[in-house]
């Protein structure tokens, strides 16, 4: 007996509701508005197999608009894959049930993406559909061959990310991702028209996607609009025209339905209305194994696609590539060994494309980039050819001017997998890509922010491109390594150890100013410690100098000028706070003595805000920094005028200490 | 004699190639671009009088594009403004000079906003022309009815902001703003058609907008378009085909003439070129009449504006609003003595509610708003009307999903004058809207952010709604006051300290759960303090607590337990690190003693990220906070979790005092 889609959807729309209501909180209406399209989409032409959630070459699923999570909780759950359990239904939104309020990849396998800030599911599918046809040009059909599929909703849309994801993909040609809109205008204040008069499939159609509606509660409509996405060559988005809420007889069609549980008496009008005369959390065994059968669609197709890839010659690879390890013995001491044997005075973002240069040519999975700066941000390196519409090989991404939709994408890459992602812009406008880089956090992914012109050092340009706050308000982020390498050596080292890392993102603040190698000696990564000594006092020991990135020779020279006085003076290098902060109390303590500041006067040096440096120099220690915006002249002016030369500090530390 | 366009033009091209060759820095290529456009558009349209800059009544130019800044410092220098000189321009890009790299609001009069991170300025620009029709319902056509222009470049165009600025534009009918878009095809990494494919107008118009084009060095053309652009109810975008670098005969039309200086010879080509024979920095004098005499086009009009100003029986309170003056004798101290007779358990976003019911009786130049969580955010207050499209006398903005460009907006708003402009989101999306929090806080403005839901007591959302980072990371950002008040009668001090404040912008984290009263005495406004001792220790004094927001009733209950256990605790309550750290030593060492930590154990506690608080604690001290990504769960089961209540937090406290 075949169950109608409405009745499958129906499943859908009471898991939902019931879901919510137990909860106590929740978004009932985007999971019954969408119950027909996302029903006819998973059962109909989703490949995935829910019995190897890790398939690589799955479709890829991503529920934009997150505060519909039962949506994807219901639709895992009814076609058969091990979680969640209709208990961890049952314990929607309760501490330590995977059925979190948005859906996060990190519990769910079937949750490709974290998704809830608004637009950015989209931007990230952007992403998935990059890396699909990268694999695909690097691997041939048999082994990569699938969509990408969203769910999303008004606000997705009005986000200005949207705008770079949809010129992204529309500039790619990325003709295998289709946009399924939730189109119910209906925001969270009430109607759309109140804050937008849009033309959505408009501005679509003008970035060069493949654009239709549908009814969204009609399946033979949906089926339709879906198999005329999946035929044209562009992207689509299909703006499926649905009530939000759909069944529940007093509340559907309006925002009252958006964010809030229905409430008893409007779940029992709705049963009624759906004719669901099921109790809550129970799906009758027919229709559970209509959903079950669908679930088994794609066994088939996993069987014969593992077949391909027992036969194919390059499976080894590709597994490696998509479980995320890298080569064997992958490792930079080469280049840094030439680094030692013939030191470099150059700026850290070109010490990062020497090493960029040894990486892209070990490593076949990295896909570089940046946001219209990629002479500024050295991220190009020899012989990467640029990933266009008609070049799918291609390992650069030119990104344009859009450095959130980079950021977006980047992690939608990293969650695919196959490729590592890395991209470039200036520190400064991690501003605008932070909400990336918070999700890539989140969501334990290996994306690689290149962040150039670190700080005051960039000059000219002002206090609109010069970071200040930005390394502290980067290093807050949990999970993140924020790199700030001191010279060729440090950047090497901080690539390593960002391409090493397979649970969390790294991002590395570049100079644009030369600064000497410091480093000439062969031996282990330090920078894996986070912070070492990098000079040792000579006289005995008054003073400990902490520094990052370009203030680390500032340092040096604040030093030698200190030791001349006969003031012995440690330098510490620190250049990813998060990895010092991980080593043991004891190699914490070997660096940085837990000694009465009166005896060791602890300082810190780093061209940008002082706030949080308390943490390693103590509050009685010294901090020497910029705690206003910067100013506009050359870079020797301005580190002259904001004191940070070796010239200022030094006398200031000699006074402090014969005082102590 | 009448001057041909082009040659005053080429005075802009001459400056702004010399300018960038004097400093070795800057970006020739959009002034030299642009030049026949800016010279029409400050010649025969733009309303403005040099001699008085500040005049209310002036159109607003914004350049979006501010790398493009030899632009306005020319316009501004040839028509006549007392600033910049001859002499600052030779000084462009050097220290001390207003002729910053990017153009700063601060620095001249005649730049109505500093920008230069793309696509800002537009968005900024959005929020004048609200200003600008909002005071014309307000004041009439005799004292407001100006118009806003703005340049912008294919990176404003393309960067996200730029989706959410257009949206609200068009969705207002905002008809009085003119876009001319500096269409030269040219991004940094080459041509734009390396990264985009879009059909700009065609987005535009998607958005309601007017849209033509026409030959941007062709000054017949371009006053044909701009006549008809202002002809338009809508508002209008120019598509000025110009060629980048126009005049540099063998760099124009790429990208080389973007950011660096073209060179001596390519200047010296470009002379020829241009038939430009002056010296560097040197205008012809007929020339030069010729650009004062259109910069005196607008006396007239101000001088009978100013007629109609003397005559107006609005003209003290239109002065006052333009001015920023708060009403005589504002205050919010009725409304919490209310509280302080009534005592509220309500949650901070109802508090802020409560006070700005207050305070928009008593300030009619608010303007509120929210990102779609109007109901979350509790802005909308009583009586105040939405700005539509049919109604400017209205006070409430409904900015639809558009975080970012509402940011942007309530800048515009504040540095056009006359209003106050204040809005909401969650304070997770604080990331979203960052870049204009950090652009208001540069540009000294007063924009008020409001961001409900400001830690895991938010409950079930999860991860990617609760804030952990975001209170630090704003607190490193110069310039900005971040409020985390504890209860109702903090939440109004706060208001009234962000209201009062004029030279930048507030942002109040506000809890969505109840919070229990703290303040039940009448007296000063604590809160302007930034910290001060809500509970004096009883036994001898053994800890300081200290906290902010909805943890300060947990340090409460702390303290309780210490106290009956013979130790003695004060209580702190820390609304703003940045209002402390202003205070006199003696303030700061009277709330927070500078005793040996073995002596008295300091203490935080904030539902947010540790890092930074040793600033307060000192590195011998307690920090209880979250640094991890949160859960989703109840708020209790939340606090529960991460060890963030009395039952948790006392014994750790007597344990390490009765070791110490």
């Amino acid at each position: 007996m075949t169950i109608a889609v409405k009745t499958l959807a129906n499943a859908v729309r009471a898991l939902s509701m019931d879901a919510v209501e137990a909860a106590k909180s929740g978004h009932p209406g985007m999971p019954m508005g969408m119950a027909d399209v996302a029903t006819v989409l998973f059962t109909r032409y989703l490949k995935h197999d829910p019995a190897a959630p890790d398939w690589a070459d799955r479709d890829r699923f991503v529920l934009s608009a997150g505060h519909g999570s039962m949506l994807i909780y219901s639709l895992l759950h009814l076609t058969g894959y091990a979680r969640p359990t209709i208990e961890d239904i049952r314990n929607f939104r309760k501490l330590g049930s995977p059925c979190a309020g948005h859906p996060e990849n990190f519990e769910l396998a079937g949750v490709e993406a974290t998704t809830g800030p608004l637009g950015t599911g989209l931007a990230t599918a952007v992403g998935m559909a990059i890396a699909e046809r990268h694999l695909n040009a690097t691997f041939g059909d048999g082994l990569v061959d699938h969509r990408t599929w969203v769910i999303a909703g008004d606000g997705c849309l009005m986000e200005g990310i949207n705008h770079e994801a949809v010129g992204l993909a529309g500039h790619l040609g990325l003709g295998r991702m289709v946009v399924l809109w939730d189109d119910n205008r209906i925001t969270i204040d009430g109607a759309v028209d109140l804050s937008s008069s849009e033309d959505v499939l408009g501005r679509y159609a003008a970035s060069g996607w493949h654009t239709l509606a549908c009814d969204g509660h009609d399946p033979d409509d949906i089926a339709r609009a879906i198999d005329e996405a999946v035929a044209d060559p562009r992207p689509s988005i299909v703006a499926c025209r649905t009530i939000i809420g759909f069944g529940a007889p007093s509340k559907q069609g309006t925002s009252a339905t958006h964010g809030s549980p229905l409430g008893a008496d409007e779940v029992a009008a709705a049963r009624v209305a759906l004719g669901w005369t099921a109790e809550p959390f129970v799906i009758p065994d027919d229709i559970a194994a209509a959903w079950a059968a669908a679930g088994t669609r794609g066994r088939e197709a996993w069987t014969a696609w593992n077949e391909r890839l027992a036969a194919d010659p390059q499976a080894a690879e590709f597994i490696r590539r998509m479980k995320g390890e890298l080569p064997q013995g992958f490792s930079l001491a080469a280049h840094i060994d030439g680094l030692i044997a013939e030191p470099k005075t150059v700026a850290t973002r070109v010490s990062s494309q020497m090493a960029l240069d040894a990486v892209n040519a070990l490593l076949p999975e990295t896909v570089g980039g940046s946001a219209d700066l990629t002479g500024s941000n050295n991220t190009r390196t020899k012989g990467l050819a640029p990933f266009t519409r008609d070049d799918r090989a291609g390992r650069y991404l030119y990104y344009g001017i859009r450095e959130f939709g980079m950021g977006c994408a980047m992690n939608g890459m990293a969650l695919h997998g196959g490729v590592i992602p890395y991209s470039g812009t200036f520190l400064c406008f991690a501003d605008f890509v932070r909400p990336a880089i918070r999700l890539a956090a989140l969501q334990r992914i290996r994306s690689i922010f290149v962040m150039t012109h670190d700080s005051i050092g960039l000059g000219e340009d002002g206090p609109t491109h010069q970071p200040i706050e930005h390394l502290m308000s980067l290093r807050v982020i949990p999970n993140l390594d924020v790199w700030r390498p001191a010279d060729a050596v440090e950047a090497a080292e901080a690539w390593e150890l960002s391409l090493s890392r397979v649970d969390g993102p790294s991002l590395l603040a570049l100079t644009r100013q030369n600064l000497r190698q410091l480093r000439t000696e062969k031996g282990e990564n330090l920078s894996a410690r986070g912070a070492y000594r990098l000079k040792a006092a000579e006289a005995k020991r008054r003073v400990i100098l902490i520094a990052s990135g370009s203030e680390v020779e500032i340092a040096l020279d604040v030093a030698s000028r200190l030791e001349a006085e006969g003031v012995g003076a440690d330098v510490v290098s620190m250049p990813c706070w998060s990895r010092f902060d991980a080593q043991p109390k004891s190699y914490r303590d070997d660096v940085l003595p837990p000694v009465d500041p009166s005896e060791v006067l602890r300082v810190s040096i780093e061209a940008g805000t002082t706030m949080g440096w308390e943490r390693y120099t103590m509050v009685d220690g010294m901090r020497f920094g910029i705690d206003r915006f910067g100013a506009s002249a050359p870079a020797p002016d301005l580190y002259r005028y904001f004191g940070l030369t070796a010239e200022t500090i030094a006398p200031q530390l000699l006074g402090a200490v014969r005082t102590a």
